[in-house]
């Protein structure tokens, strides 16, 4: 009796605060006898294997294992090191007497854990090889090269739920952890993308057997592996809080490890993972600074913010085309290699095309344009933009997507606002509708207010609209808070990122939105080809957009007529031969026309509040970082 | 009496072999008197413009308009001259007696023509100018620079057909040709991307008052300018043949110049619009070549044919990612500046990044396995791909459009075909439905046989299988065909692009397909990465995909497995240190992947039957061709 009860508050302390009688009751017959869990909290003993990858050596093709696992083990020293985070939380003990004590202890007792674990090891090891294969049950599977077809049913993590309970289902995913509690009973977390869910190996009702070395060799699979697990769907009586799934746990059959993980790791998912807010009440816990990660991006990508994040991106390029295509634009996709510098020649990235030189395009606009004097009156492009500006900041790249757009229109550049306000809206009302579970995931790691749109006002008809506010007025805004730095002549004058914010500020509280349009900015602050204002030439017609306030768009209308953009180019002081191409194409007969182009990072980064355009990058880039 | 018929002789001519009787009959009674047209041909006398484009001089920014025209009158020294076939055609007599008299009274014609354009266009200068602006009726609009907000209800020419009868209507266009029959009528074409319609200004039922000027001015028009036009819709007798709204016609109300076109065009739109049929007839006829075209591209981009192909490239890419997306997979955006060539080092871009060495993606595929060792386990992308091979060929760009794709699959790397098959059956489908008229339209200028895609067969319950051949038994039918240069041991041999045509055209003889897939190429000709077959290494786990017997996929299993990996690249003779990162990203367990590049503008291309890659790639790119 006694040691049903010890094994029963060991168990409940596992199983999320269950009550000893809870679990009691959630216990069937044939578990009670079987249970041998240990009374002592159990060490997590992951056995290093000295050669984890070599499975593909079982099979027929190479007839020197061997060979290749010294080759293999002299790679490892290729790995990275363990994050040096661990080692300052271990060695940052002051020189107080209880602190020496303290350490004392500590050391006695890494010096156990060690001891244990190196114990551990040597006798899994020994007992139940690392590439052991027991068919039906568990062990390493051989590299999958394509040998039978695929028959067997497979099913999702994030659709096993209570209605699924007693299938039994097949699952590949990743091993996030798995705690060995004694030789009897292991718990995993399977892992699929956004998804995790629990799986429990031991014997039980739907398992009544479980081999010994089952267990044993499960208790040697490194986090991350890729498995296969065949599993009875099981209602545990309390919730499974730390997972996705969390009315469900899979009682394991039977484990097979398709692809084994270093055991070493750059750094653990679970750090990468950690709320903000869990560092707030924690400053000590390990943290993954951004360069480690960026680093080691593959694994950073596994964490659920970051899964969340990319899918979040792509829906953003999903409902830009998808508001676009309904209103007739043609997706075109412009060279990205460039006889001379596409806007400015300082930011551009120089080569040799064969023998001319060249350049990387910074953004598509000239080309965009010359397309719709070719007749494509509606377009738009999704690509990468180059910029080689040495700047380092939160939402600068060097390379970056830029969703573009530009069109004809007919009189006024408004129609072209009155467009891009709609897409706008379609876009941050699909994320809300269509996203809902990775926003809220994304702000679980990294809280952030939800992004406020514009709401349908008296006489909008239901479709809200998005302040557009004169450059004079947000000007005025910023002098009547009293912000530093607004000149009186604003003719020269553009806003800096820290007035851009506090007009976003002062904006939002006046029409609770973080999105709107600021337009008529000054002529001489803008591209030469923008168009003047007909009416006051101090200003031109343009318009940025800002989100949470920050710019994300900036575009005018263009100017069309050849004789005044040679007019304007030679008031910037330009060579016009360098830009006679250009010029010439509106020779041919123009519409009048304008567009945008937008950071397409900094949307989703300004969306959801992130606080580094390198969070919404796959593989960032900037002036010091070229890999991965 | 006599001047009647000779009238309607002539009007007949014009108007598409219409039966004088039928014209008659069409004719209300206020035209007959009215119509005064001359006996002879009437030339087209376009009243070249000195300075056509400083329409904007009539806005108050600037007072120096006399002063930039002359300035435009210098620029347009620079104007492309008239192609060179025009001049071909006008001095190509030999020196045999006929042709020199042909030669003389062609000369004395040129001469007389020439005397009548300048006669004409000094008479229409000095009576109706250039600028004119009659408000409600006709002349020159001031440059549209959003002065007013577009209250105004537009049409667009596609949509204008019979059941409009009787409307007033506002079309913005270009105007396609113009041919002055006489001081009271006009007949043009305007033009809005794929259609057109015609216009007749002259007085009419619909038309009471017709101002002489606003035909001499509308004469003035240069072909290809950007033209408001209002007019009331009417169903002429006859279908207007010559355009694509065959059963109305405008007549012309009101007609304004939004931007005039340079009087000289680098080409005829006619000329570059013409059918292969047409030069098959008449190989006489004006040909505007390849590179004319290209150096021209923006004129080129107005004809039909290539609003159709852009149109019809546009939605390869809207269907390639409408199927994937159904298929759950997620798009991501990989970098195009790399550390390092990212496939073999000889046909890459390099350049300086900052202060280190860089090179332009050959392919994204290494980013896109790592990205699924990142756990987005089904992705694809679209973006540029930089090649840089010096080679000339109709079928490669330095710069294309790559559709990647990349996915885990569980056991066999079919499951990946069976993705592909579906994925292209569903674009060929949803080309041949939703781009018919486009299709049509390119087969009008550029014939070729519709796109044969599988039929189902029996057994196949509705979905048609694409042929999936293994190359030994593509290596054997061309055997059996006769075919030279193929070898006995195949273990490294690659089919000619000659072999592939000749395969393509076995496999449509057996199967009726366009559409086919080659798996299992030998193991040697395929990149190191490439699974090698596990029952037979002379082989691979890989595939190629043909159209029209041209190949426009290419992929494999990848090799999942680092020492397998490590293995492959030491047998190619690789730097296995070069590509550390790559390798170390299998460490961190890896799912079974396999993925394919298809090449955008080639399967335009080949869907269309089309004989060159730059037709279907809007500013082509090749080792001569940096612009435009």
């Amino acid at each position: 009796m006694l040691k049903s009860l010890t094994l029963l508050v060991c168990a409940s302390n596992y199983l999320h605060r269950r009550s000893p009688t809870q679990l009691l009751t959630s216990l069937s017959s044939r578990h009670r006898p079987s249970l041998t869990l240990a009374l002592t909290k159990t060490t997590n003993t992951w056995l290093t294997s000295p050669c984890w990858w070599c499975c593909f050596s079982r099979q027929k093709m190479s007839s020197s294992a061997s060979a290749s696992n010294g080759a293999a083990g002299g790679d490892q020293q290729g790995d990275p090191p363990p994050p040096q985070e661990h080692t300052e939380e271990e060695g940052g003990a002051g020189s107080k007497k209880g602190a020496k004590k303290a350490d004392k202890k500590a050391a006695k007792e890494a010096r156990k854990a060690e001891r244990e674990q190196q114990q551990a090891a040597a006798h899994a090891a020994s007992s139940v090889p690392d590439d052991i294969f027991v068919e039906g049950k568990f062990g390493l599977l051989p590299v999958i090269r394509s040998t039978v077809l695929d028959k067997r049913l497979w099913s999702a993590v994030k659709d096993i739920d209570k209605p699924n309970e007693g299938q039994c289902v097949w699952i590949r995913a990743r091993l996030q952890t798995i705690r060995k509690k004694s030789n009897k009973m292991a718990f995993m977390v399977f892992r699929q993308q956004l998804w995790t869910i629990q799986g429990v190996l031991c014997e039980s009702d739907e398992a009544p057997e479980i081999p010994k070395d089952m267990i044993k060799w499960a208790g040697s699979l490194t986090p991350e592996s890729v498995v296969d697990v065949y599993g009875a769907v099981t209602v545990p009586q309390e919730p499974v809080k730390s997972t996705t799934q969390h009315s469900v746990e899979l009682k394991v059959l039977q484990l097979f490890c398709v692809s084994k993980a270093a055991p070493i790791l750059p750094f653990q998912l679970e750090d990468a993972s950690r709320s903000e807010i869990e560092f707030e009440k924690d400053p000590e816990l390990v943290h993954v600074n951004q360069d480690v990660r960026l680093d080691n991006r593959i694994l950073d990508l596994r964490t659920r913010a970051n899964q969340a994040i990319f899918r979040i991106e792509s829906m953003v390029c999903q409902l830009f085309r998808e508001y676009l295509y309904k209103e007739d634009f043609v997706e075109i996709h412009t060279p990205k290699m460039l006889g001379g510098a596409s806007e400015g020649g300082a930011q551009c990235f120089r080569f040799q095309y064969f023998n001319q030189p060249a350049c990387l395009a910074q953004s598509p606009q000239l080309f965009k344009q010359m397309v719709l004097s070719g007749d494509m009156n509606r377009v738009f492009e999704i690509g990468p933009v180059f910029r080689a500006e040495n700047s380092f900041t939160y939402r600068h790249l060097c390379e970056f997507t830029g969703l573009d757009m530009e069109m004809t229109f007919n009189f006024h550049y408004y129609e072209v606002l009155d467009v891009l306000e709609k897409m706008f809206l379609y876009i941050f009302k699909g994320l809300n509708e269509r996203c809902a579970n990775e926003i809220a995931v994304v702000h679980e790691q990294f809280p952030a207010a939800p992004f406020q749109i514009p709401q349908p006002q008296e006489g909008d008809e239901g479709v809200p609209k998005v302040p557009r506010i004169e450059f004079q007025e947000g000007v005025r805004m910023l002098r009547e808070a009293g912000t530093e730095g607004v000149p009186d002549d604003i003719s020269e004058f553009d806003l800096s990122t820290t007035q851009e914010k506090a007009l976003g500020k002062l904006v939002k509280d006046k029409y609770n939105t973080d999105f709107y349009m600021l337009v008529r900015y000054p002529l001489k602050v803008r591209p030469f080809y923008s168009m003047p204002d007909p009416n006051d030439e101090t200003f031109s017609n343009s318009y940025d957009f800002f989100m949470r306030g920050e710019e994300i768009v900036s575009g005018a209308q263009r100017i069309h007529c050849p004789d005044l953009l040679v007019e304007r180019a030679r008031a910037w002081g330009m060579e016009v031969d360098t830009i006679k191409s250009y010029i010439d194409s509106f020779k041919l007969g123009a519409y009048p026309h304008a567009g945008c182009g937008v950071g397409l990072e900094r949307v989703v980064m300004l969306f959801l509040g992130l606080n580094n355009v390198r969070k919404t990058s796959l593989f960032p880039r900037d002036p010091k970082r070229l890999a991965p």
